[in-house]
């Protein structure tokens, strides 16, 4: 006789591009978990920064309303406590915003015993105090943080990592590819265009965030490797990293219309670099680099036969160097953006946060 | 107050190059498993095909002969019940072995109750209504089979597979490079040196298994094709798999030593597909291929530009094209054979079995 379904209680954050992909797939996988893997994934809540709706799995109010559900004003406390309901099955928060303040949150709902899944790089890559709080609170409660989808996302990244050192292995250094975009744009740049329109290309086609300096600044990638630092178990934090920005100092505090008029001004340095790079035989990437504690973001020329100069499109590369793999990195690569594949890392989080709960999923 | 630690009970089947190295990572990662997960994994028992040893974790009987453990002879049932011992914790068996004897076994372990992982590729690769036997096996009783080491040793593959099915993806095709002695040798065919050097090279190395035509054959790659199809949940067997395989009829039923000594007769067509490859201006490589139900192994003519192309050394390569990875494919690429790696695998999935009861592992 098969066992009754787990019943997990979710609740989600932040339904925009990645969290409405979530919200889909959640829909579209529910029957087969439920048959196969007799995981009851009930949808409780969503919330963005403004409203929140917390009747998702009331089948009379939302028959009644014919599916218009009601919101009210958004309070994430009050939302985590009605997801949880009365703790008679667990819960998992789905932070698909990219908030601090929701970040601030998780360390309370962790020791109240709610696990958090999210692609939300703020609280792992944030303010050190904060990060430890999150841990300590996990540890106590035994609540799950899982943030997969931080790191290359829909790649198999952070839990690759995890196995590795919780194997035994030691992590020897880290060497990636980690922003889609800044890939897209140096795989692109061959002198042909200069570099400005080849930005404004990949922002007319939505690949940079709306202001292509978070991108361009090498802030984001620096959090990704702050994340898998952390995940070493090094204490690193975002001033530690050593970024060299692609934005000129007098582009970086003015508004975004001023810095997409004045694009141009990154044009001389980088053709300046491209120019290195070809003196050398070699090609300009945009690379992550964690070498023991230290770690750097930049521009980099790197040889024609580097995997990395073979990389396609938006790819992300991520290569692991270990005691064990010392001769050749593990090394992992593909789209690393896309509300489609993050989604799914955070999706195969929860899963694992069910997993945890006896919840089953090999294939036979 | 820290929950009481989880014991597991652990018995190793087949102490040779693999199940060796998995002992030594045991041993050493067992102090902080326990201080940091509150995992207790106790070494029960070990077998290789003659003896086994049943006082591993037998304090007393271990000092009284001074660790020099007596051994009794090898009875496989046995093995598993002493292993298990009262029921009182759960129990894995680790296969190491490459021996169907062993696979016959699993479906009565799993419906006992006890766990197994392996880098065995027998079960999951072998005749499928034994297959379907083990995994109604494991459905009835909940307990686990995991086979992360059967394709690409240590390499995320086939949990990131299972990762991308569980999200609703779904696999349009598998194209891989699954034989580290095979890329050794076509990354260094190159036309200097007959085919036929090289392969007595990488014997010499140890590089190929002790009689070359099990590398050769392209058996071994087509097992690790049909893991993936079943994984993907396509009812594939050994006998679907197209194999064009590198030994001539004439030497495949003969001894090792007729066929090293007549190693050459691999040589003209080699150089003829090399030569093929030339006037294509690509790369020969030795590829595995699934394509729906389609599968196939063989050498192949590359562009240069491939990903495969590139691989260096023994890599072995392996990339998921799904209706989310489209454009562009995931892809795991490194060492893909070795003990201390295809050990960590073992090992890896021996957590995750601890995981599903509640033992945590992640940073935080
Ligand atoms: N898109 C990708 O390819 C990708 C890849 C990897 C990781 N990620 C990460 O995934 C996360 C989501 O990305 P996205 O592209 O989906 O962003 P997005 O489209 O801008 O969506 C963000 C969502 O978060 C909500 N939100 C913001 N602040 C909130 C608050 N305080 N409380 C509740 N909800 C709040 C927003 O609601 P409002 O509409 O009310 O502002 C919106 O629904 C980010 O952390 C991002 O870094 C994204
Ligand atoms: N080595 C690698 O790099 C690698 C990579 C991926 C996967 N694998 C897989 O890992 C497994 C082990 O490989 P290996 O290289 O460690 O092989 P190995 O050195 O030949 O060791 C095999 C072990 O299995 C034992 N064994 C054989 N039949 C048995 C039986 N009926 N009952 C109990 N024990 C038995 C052998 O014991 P005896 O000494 O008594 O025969 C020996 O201890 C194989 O399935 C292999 O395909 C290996």
């Amino acid at each position: 006789m098969p066992a009754a379904p787990l019943v997990v209680h979710v609740g989600l954050i932040g339904p925009g591009k990645v969290g409405s992909a979530l919200l889909t797939q959640l829909r579209l996988a529910a029957p087969r978990l439920l048959r196969d893997c007799r995981l009851d994934l009930r949808l409780r809540a969503v919330s963005d920064s403004r409203h929140m709706w917390l009747d998702c799995d009331d089948e009379a109010l939302n028959g009644r309303t014919h599916g218009a559900q009601t919101w009210r004003p958004a309070e994430l406390d009050e939302f985590a406590a009605y997801v949880a309901g009365d703790g008679g099955a667990p819960a998992v928060l789905a932070d698909c915003s990219a908030s601090d303040l929701v970040a601030d949150r998780y360390a309370g709902w962790l020791a109240a015993g709610i696990h958090v899944v999210t692609p939300n790089k703020r609280a792992v890559s944030g303010p050190l105090d904060r990060w430890l709080r999150i841990g300590a609170a996990a540890g106590a409660s035994g609540a799950r943080l899982h943030y997969e989808g931080t790191v290359g996302a829909g790649l198999p990244v952070v839990h690759t990592l995890r196995d590795l050192l919780d194997t035994g292995d030691e992590l020897t250094g880290v060497e990636g590819m980690l922003s889609g975009t800044l890939a897209w744009l140096f795989n692109r740049y061959d002198g042909t265009l200069p570099f400005s329109a080849l930005v404004r290309q990949a922002h007319a086609l939505g690949y940079t965030e709306p202001d292509p300096r978070d991108d361009l600044s090498g802030v984001d990638v620096a959090r990704k490797l702050v994340i898998l630092a952390r995940e070493a178990g090094i204490a690193l934090s975002l001033e530690d990293v050593a970024i060299r920005g692609l934005v000129p100092a007098e582009l970086s505090a003015c508004d975004r219309e001023t810095f997409m008029e004045n694009l141009e001004a990154l044009d001389a340095p980088m053709a300046a670099l491209l120019a290195e790079a070809r003196l050398a035989g070699g090609v300009l990437r945009h690379v992550a680099r964690l070498d023991g504690r230290r770690a750097s973001v930049g521009v980099e020329v790197v040889e024609p036969d580097h995997a990395f100069a073979h990389a396609r499109l938006t790819d992300n590369v991520v290569r692991f160097a270990t005691r064990r793999y010392c001769d050749n990195a593990l090394v992992v690569q593909g789209p690393g953006a896309g509300p489609e594949v993050t989604a799914a890392a955070v999706f195969a989080d929860l899963l694992r946060v069910a997993g945890a709960m006896g919840v089953k999923r090999c294939a036979c």
